[in-house]
């Protein structure tokens, strides 16, 4: 293997694949990054067995080859050096790889590629195309309702529906859901499947630094793919069945109130001050003084009080949440109103923007101590 | 009590206090801050017996009045508020602090003064004036070879030693010394004293923060006084005798290269790589074919080379470092070349930055195993 490949293209290759490198100690070779230099590409990825990241960049090969380096030298290193190209050497016995740009030269010990584990590529018309857009929009609007609890791993990845003239994207760690809907002239021959809520931002992540506006995928077997125009994004799926998600989803609201979500959050950041150590547990309640009225209270601390002026409501009401849980969808949905709505003390409320009604966030009350 | 301020100048001044705020949990009131409200001024001030920190804002004061406000929780408050006038009053039978800023209202449990430990004042006779940029200038050059072994305490602290027309400030931590000098027309009646690093690190953060030509200093007794236009920081001093340091400077040397700051810098990072996660040594070899080549190899991972261009010298030299402590002096040195001498492979070498003779660092070598 001998090829030069300029500094910022290696930069921007590693910046696509580094986050899949495997940060458990388990195989040596899944901690490095695995370079491919075949005719005028140079082709680095990373693997940790769950998500696995492929990016091609231009190179000037003069000897095709492979070798995995070990990413935590390999990303510093080139991040250190100056802009322009660098040449990289293999010795296929001692499998030292010497890296040189101007001056400066390393000599980094490689790991067989052997071990490393192989993609299987599929057929190009296996793929449907998706707007970029949309998947992003879904994946910022949902996945901080995720779960880490890996003892429920359904919890922790999004669930992808295809079902008539739609496509949603569902997430939920069984005190919230976060649903966002789209409507598409097409349906792929896709099964509903769960990917993995580290798959989905770190593929958030890749599009948030590119602009491409289509992006091909595929489903096969237990993996899906995600195809960009130099980049290929490969990750299992999560087995088990999803939750019935349909049916948290309140069908009846007795109270709706329209809040400016900007003000709402701060709001809601102010009060919660004073519980922000605790269970982070603030009070709602609307009356029918056209006031909604925040709370919180901690016996060790104090208690904070503040109110938004809402439209006039027939009745009162009282409920509590953990203002988490509220801040975090307030964070996600990009527009300037947001509709709340309630049926009941104990039961779940909605929050959905104003203006975009294929979003929908469902929220579990507290049940406080009388 | 019962006073209003703005929101912009509580922050103001809760940014001057907050970091003396104690982060050990003694005493329950020195996790607080102090608001005194005293006819048309409120003074914030915070202590963890080491360092404390009071700044004066201005306020409208319906009533004076003293309290103690836990930190963790003011602080965000204050934050999260929006600009405005916010109103504070206190109940003196439960010293509960009712918090108000338009319609947002907070109730916090306040603390007793009482036990807040209280300063001493000195009378203004006692003060000699400093320029800050002199003090920030110090601070900055010196205080990153300070120790953080608390075994040690003179290696925590700063040397400042008031000798014939000459302030200077020094830090060492035993293996590395950073000694700044200033000229001065007048020779205040200062002992030398050592100060806590922490005390010179704050200081610099706020001076950093604002424009104060001049600052107010003191020593009396165990605690030396740093007197800005509307804060005073108070320090206790170090006990204990500091070094001769005067003797580790080397009063010869056998080669001096001159070297472009910044390229050295990142040439030591770049090659520094490979060791990062190790004894971080580098090695640096001066030829006689106007070369200096730095190198540094790790069994495991490989070996690094860089080489820069230097004036012609007369014989060669092989010297080993830790090579933060070549990187931190880098930083804090202001000036475009700086020179780097030595005497022998063992023997300490130092670096002095061009056209600023009034600075030098002293750093000892690594004997590396044969």
């Amino acid at each position: 293997m001998n090829f030069q490949c300029n500094q910022q293209d290696l930069s921007y290759g590693i910046q696509h694949v580094q986050k899949a490198v495997s940060n458990r100690n388990t195989l040596p070779v899944l901690l490095g990054i695995k370079l491919v230099a075949f005719e005028d590409t140079l082709t680095l990825s990373a693997t940790d067995l769950e998500l696995a990241v492929e990016c091609t960049v231009k190179a000037t090969v003069q000897e095709n080859g492979e070798i995995v380096l070990p990413a935590k030298y390999f990303v510093d290193m080139i991040h250190n050096l100056p802009h322009g190209p660098v040449v990289f050497q293999l010795d296929p016995d001692s499998l030292q790889v010497k890296i040189s740009s101007g001056k400066a030269e390393f000599n980094l010990h490689g790991i067989s590629p052997d071990e490393f584990p192989t993609l299987t590529y599929i057929e190009e018309e296996e793929y449907s195309t998706i707007p970029s857009e949309v998947l992003s929009k879904s994946i910022k609007q949902t996945s901080f309702a995720l779960s880490n609890d890996e003892s429920r791993p359904v919890f922790t990845g999004l669930l992808l529906e295809w079902t008539e003239e739609r496509f949603r994207v569902v997430a939920t760690d069984g005190y919230r859901l976060a649903v966002k809907s789209h409507s598409f002239n097409f349906r792929p021959d896709f099964p509903d499947v769960v990917v993995p809520g580290k798959t989905m931002t770190e593929l958030l992540r890749i599009l948030s630094n590119r602009k491409e506006e289509q992006i091909k995928m595929a489903i096969q077997g237990n993996q899906i793919y995600f195809r960009l125009s130099d980049t290929l994004v490969v990750s299992r799926l999560i087995e088990g069945s999803y939750p019935q998600y349909q049916q948290i989803i309140p069908q009846e609201k007795s109270i709706t109130v329209e809040l400016d979500r900007e003000n709402f959050l701060h709001t809601l950041e102010r009060v919660g001050v004073i519980t922000k150590e605790g269970p982070n547990v603030i009070k709602l309640h609307i009356t029918d003084k056209e006031k909604l009225v925040i709370t919180a209270n901690s016996p060790e601390i104090g208690d904070t009080y503040d109110e938004m002026t809402i439209s006039p409501q027939k009745k009162d009401m009282e409920i509590a949440f953990n203002s988490k849980y509220l801040k975090d969808a307030l964070k996600a949905i990009p527009t300037e109103k947001i509709h709340f709505s309630f049926i009941e003390e104990l039961k779940p409320a909605t929050m959905t923007p104003v203006g975009e009604e294929d979003y929908i966030y469902v929220v579990l009350p507290i049940r406080l101590a009388k």
